[in-house]
């Protein structure tokens, strides 16, 4: 879960990315980096924290150059550390190559111990650093042709920006797992993985980039190419019902509208008996729209949210109950009290969190508390590049519906169907991955990936 | 404009202050700053910017005791420097002294002048400096009486919490234009300018305070005085419009729900032959609500806005159209294309934010733009706190209503009215300040500080 | 012990400033500050540290005018914040002023004191501010007369800058204690502690300040005024003993050539049947010089300093014996191995230092270790203005000579008599103060000046 | 000219390495670094700067473990980047393994040119990764042997130190340019570029590393194996002459001993009609020294120096007379007016610095200068690590003496002859480069590396 922005052919691409990065920060705002590169050197600037943290005027005056990409990075356990932040820049016989990726491979681990057993050197622990080697030992023919060879030899799921001294690359997998489209900028072409980013800086989405596909833009024109392995697609329905901002279109389908008809499909599948229905804000905002529309009932703003919140909180020794959540979330007592709430969120990972609101809001005086998740209940980890915890960690792998809503403490709970979800998204059923909710995986996991997640799966704050 | 917290009778008193100041976070970001006494030093921590970054968890290990007060500041021109940060420390004969403050005084500089030609030095340019000036001048009798003395000497509007080595005062003035609440916490008693700082402590709220209210909290027990100078209350409308947290309870009233009645009674007032209602968010999200359920019209989120915005903005050299506001504010195109849409905001200042949202909602396909605004036209500068712009810069001051339909680029424009708004209050409507909207000024301005006022106004990012 | 410079009538004055506390780092190495006028403006920059650290060119250019003076302090206990650092800088019905201080009031907390129960607030617990204090309350008439007022009512030792939007003041107690001279820079006028700093500059020196001088420059001409008050001159010999540079020439004489006489009478004073003269480097190498040479004895570098010394030193948890010392002082083994060597140091305070200086040269394989101090043994604190600890810890306060060898562990110890002292300076004896060698103080301290003297003495490193 | 310090065996290794590098400051201010094995992971902290400012106590903590090495590194043009501080820290299949280099690979960028064609990628410009990278490349039998592989291959100068996740390893070149010693401390192995750095850490110096010889401290067990390439002794005469601290036995010599040989000696090669010897501090303390003994002229500390001097100096924009120079530098012209002076410096590299020098004693009214350096005339650029500049920008390269003199504006000039600095040293005569002074390079430098040098020489403040 990153977000990624590209540009060639517009003088200050920097300053460029460095807006379509602020588009995406919700991608992630752990780490953030620039790559420029001016005609003559590549510069990097690099930070822990949100994009405008990172880059004040004076690091984006150094990064001079028509040709960028830039990163945004979520916070995955373990790696915490500016040196794992991407861009990855490095120096080669091919001259400087500098990369960014969204996305997980599912042989990185393997390759990376191939690659260190034939003397590579590694500077950071990330995947994405394999793709450079595997380019640097391709034989020599042209750059992109390293390129080429070096993603048929990975698997998994990336959506990914290169910039080399000859030109700027985009690279989605042959499944298409994450987002990436290109739009077209008064002569400039960029790239980014949500369109909300072109609205920014008003540039005119052209397409998405086919899975499987990579396009090289050299000298201002634009050339695709089609890698060999040939897969199909399996675009990640979670950018819609959770990861993306309701204002991009992912996958051709307009975010809001399908979490609208998420919220719609819910009201048919599961009604309740309530007064009113609230939004758990931001995540539930579109689908609790329409649960309301479809359902009759009224939608109220019953909870609000503080956007002032940073990194830390430091709590005092007196502890708070639901500290947590409270920084975050606070019910309007007056729209709430006496009052049967139909409670609406995205999805429930650990369970902790959701409990914390349902108890929030009962404390502000609800009446009745009922709890609707606008997608199937998440059983499976993500190793596509959604930050999911181990699946004995996932509440749904272990409990029963029941059990779920004694835990979370709900008057009543329901999540949508595996089939009424897919039955909400545009195109055909099976182009979309549902293995977080079905464990049916596209693609799997190389063996020492496979040990080395057991070991030592990411942990993360729960996301809903 | 600044939100200011105090507690008196917890450990780890400035702790509870870090989150009360988290939750005001909206009253002000441009500096904030804590002082704690811990029964032998008062220390203090200031800074530029938010909560989050001045107070690492160093910074509140330093700010040990049980009493403790702090202010978070809204940006006003010429004084974003960290001297101006409050609290501001002094060492007096009477030990030491530390105070916040909301508002402003009309006769500041003129006690200023004053107190300078009798000898006194002032650390800051900031008001609230006169105040201890005139407490450490003060007939020497006890702390409290020094502080009514001097509290009788200024004019104009201010809540403020004050820390001596003996007590924890609150006071508001006698006609009561800024809020400022009490609570109770375990043993503990805390004031806020909003009752969200409490919800998120958990705090217990007990009530405001009375305009002319001085209440001292010494060794646990709670004392009231009055201020001998009388005055009518006026408590400022703009709260309940803009200012203040939805969630919070302001002047007696849910904020929530009085702008939800301001857009129910805008609806009647003001109707339009439109498709749907959209809030500009977060400033229209409640009186949206209202209004969409008044007119039956049906409401939609049809514009997001970016949370992770940040303080500079660096633009590329090529200019992008709409800039300021396209960085928070991006229309959702599947939802507006098309349609006729009621846009809902607060209040127009200058009119140049308000006419580049609409080109946007425009280039975004809406086929009309319908702006309606839930208070009346803002035609007057406040002198009481809030941080509006010289006369000559109001839109309202100077166009009629047709003008400024014209310049903002919509269909069709209208205000709620002042009799329309102050029917949505509870109380007496004497008991408000209208005078953003009418002129009607409760408090004069001294000679010394309208001419400072005049030479330099306040200059600031228009907040609607 | 704190460096001053001033300068007027030269664009730039900051950076000459600047350039002129470099030279005066000695003096002092915690704080620094420099404020200059720009005609409009006074601009103030402050900091912890080396002034190469504290002023970065950006600092520099904020300092924009023709007025500056600026200050460099030494550390002393309790009071390392940057608010004490000096300048200070107020507001007043005067206009702005600035000011800087090197010396000590010996009734300046009895002033403040008064001051604060007629209502003065103060920023800061510094001595200066009481002058700033007494001019904001002086009749007003004009600026030096207030200043002229204002130096009437302190008492003890101070050579200070000051600037007013119309003038530089140069102001020396009526005793002289501390240094203060004036030079002549192409139209400018400077002012500083030692005249080293005229010579970085390229400026020439034109004359020292007399004792009770005050000297105003303004619109380029420089006037002299005398103070009411008479005093017999009382200059402070640990300036050439120990403090000023060796290519400064203070109180008319140089005071490398002072230093060297005070070795050659040691030399006649103090024999010692040894093989060579080793100074203990900085402090002892001009006396050891003229030591050496009266003596016939060679002169050697027996000892090496380490001159990157920074702030703090973090020990292992295994202790590393005299590490203090070492950090700093290694020995040369080749030449001190099996030799009888005559240490020369300029004072001992408490002894710990020269104890461990004695062990490392006896380590380093010196047969005897025969140290001679270029001074008496020092058995008075000092109140005006050297940082020295309380009497109970200076070790010739307490023990005899042969304790003190004892202690330090020296096969011989002397000192240089009073007399002997006195007979290597120019001009009269009885214009000096050697009240920390007799206790025979020229300025009685006051009541509440001597009781916080007694509680909080200064507590610094041993200067040598 | 680099410094580096390693130790194996002591708890708190890195807090050591710390003072280690203390003392080795001399060699190198640019940037510092340090890493630390703790029998789980090697943590590195790098940074631009002086040792106690890169390290903080917090770093320290960090660093925890029994085995660490570190580096101090001379600012070198076009790099001074946190990038290139070392030690480089990379991940291999051998695990972690972290190097230090003092020196410079006369065949390194040869090397890396081959080692990117075949697929390697490299983090920084400096020679020092092609060490990593070879030995990532080599046959896989242990790590010892790996490092042993890797040395064969390259050519030049280095000492150097490496810390695999078993042992830690310390290696000198064939020829043994540069110096490397072994010390013991309480149980622990610890190495030094010089043994000033054993002196403040208390530790008992054993032997200097031979020529080509590679120690292994593994296990508490010290092992010591031989490069197969075998080389003559070729130790650098100007760690004696400049770069040495003088309390450091180098070689097998003391220093300062070396140093006051080379002044006798000069005395007699170059003897001067004058009154006194002064040395420019204070690098030419101890050849003054010398001088004066065998001359019988007085040594006199005619000029002092400012040990404050940072990183950056702004001068004024009123230009100073010979700024540079006098910033560091400032003769008393109390000893020097009127005077015949024997100047003694250690070298001349561009003149420029001796020009402005040698003005500045004039200036401070010396009747006549002698300048006298106590090495021979610097005519040829360094390949082994010294950082001299391109030939053509020596002065000795291409003017005479009498020109050289003219420039320098003394009143005579001579150097010491290379058979008299040879007839200085310890041991035998044909075992010293004197390639700087003589052209006789012991290695030559590969292709690659040669026109490298050509293009990019290195470009830095002349040292003397």
């Amino acid at each position: 879960m990153c977000g990624i922005f590209g540009i060639d052919g517009r003088d200050d691409a920097a300053n460029h990315v460095y807006l379509g990065l602020y588009a995406l920060q919700h991608r992630g705002q752990e780490s953030t980096g620039i790559v420029a590169w001016d005609g003559e050197r590549m510069r990097i600037e690099r930070g822990m924290g949100h994009v405008a943290d990172v880059f004040p005027a004076s690091a984006l005056a150094r990064l001079s150059g028509s040709r960028s990409i830039g990163h945004t990075r979520y916070s995955t356990a373990g790696s915490s550390v500016v040196e794992n932040a991407q861009p990855i820049l490095v120096k080669t016989s091919m001259g400087a190559l500098a990369i960014v990726h969204n996305g997980n491979l599912t042989n990185g681990l393997t390759l990376r111990r191939r690659l260190e057993e034939e003397g590579s050197i590694f500077q950071t622990t990330s995947d994405t650093e394999v793709i450079l080697h595997l380019m640097a030992r391709a034989p020599r023919t042209d750059v992109v042709e390293s390129l080429t060879t070096a993603l048929a030899a990975i698997e998994g799921a990336y959506s990914l920006l290169l910039i080399a001294e000859g030109f700027l690359a985009a690279a989605r997998d042959p499944h298409g797992f994450r987002p990436l489209a290109m739009a077209e900028l008064d002569g400039g072409v960029c790239f980014a993985s949500e369109s909300c980013a072109f609205d920014l800086l008003g540039a005119r989405a052209v397409r998405e980039l086919e899975p499987g596909e990579v396009v090289v833009v050299r000298d201002g024109r634009v050339e695709s190419h089609r890698l060999a392995r040939a897969g199909t697609p399996r675009r990640c329905v979670f950018e819609h019902v959770y990861f993306a901002r309701p204002d991009s279109v992912v996958f051709g389908d307009s975010v809001a509208e399908t979490r609208r008809r998420l919220g719609e499909r819910l009201a048919r599948e599961a009604p309740a008996p309530a007064d009113m229905v609230v939004p758990v804000p931001d995540s539930g905002l579109y689908a609790a729209l329409g649960y309301a529309r479809e359902s009759g009932l009224p939608f109220e703003l019953g909870m609000t949210r503080n956007h002032y919140v940073g990194r830390t909180f430091i709590e005092p020794k007196q502890s708070i109950r639901n500290f947590g959540v409270k920084v975050k979330l606070n019910p309007v007592q007056e729209i709430i009290r006496g009052r049967r709430v139909v409670l609406i969120d995205d999805s429930i990972v650990r369970g902790t969190t959701s409990r914390k609101i349902v108890r929030m809001v009962r404390e502000a005086g609800a009446a009745e508390v009922h709890l609707r998740i606008s997608s199937p209940p998440t059983a499976w980890p993500c190793y596509y590049g959604i930050d999911t915890p181990r699946r004995a960690e996932l509440i749904a792998a272990r409990k029963s519906l029941e059990e779920i809503r004694a835990f979370v403490d709900a008057d009543s709970l329901a999540y949508l169907s595996v089939e009424g979800l897919l039955s909400c998204l545009g195109g055909v059923r099976s182009s979309y991955c549902a293995a977080c909710w079905t464990g049916d995986y596209p693609v799997s996991i190389a063996g020492e990936d496979r040990r080395q997640r057991e070991l030592f799966p990411a942990v993360s704050d729960e996301p809903g």
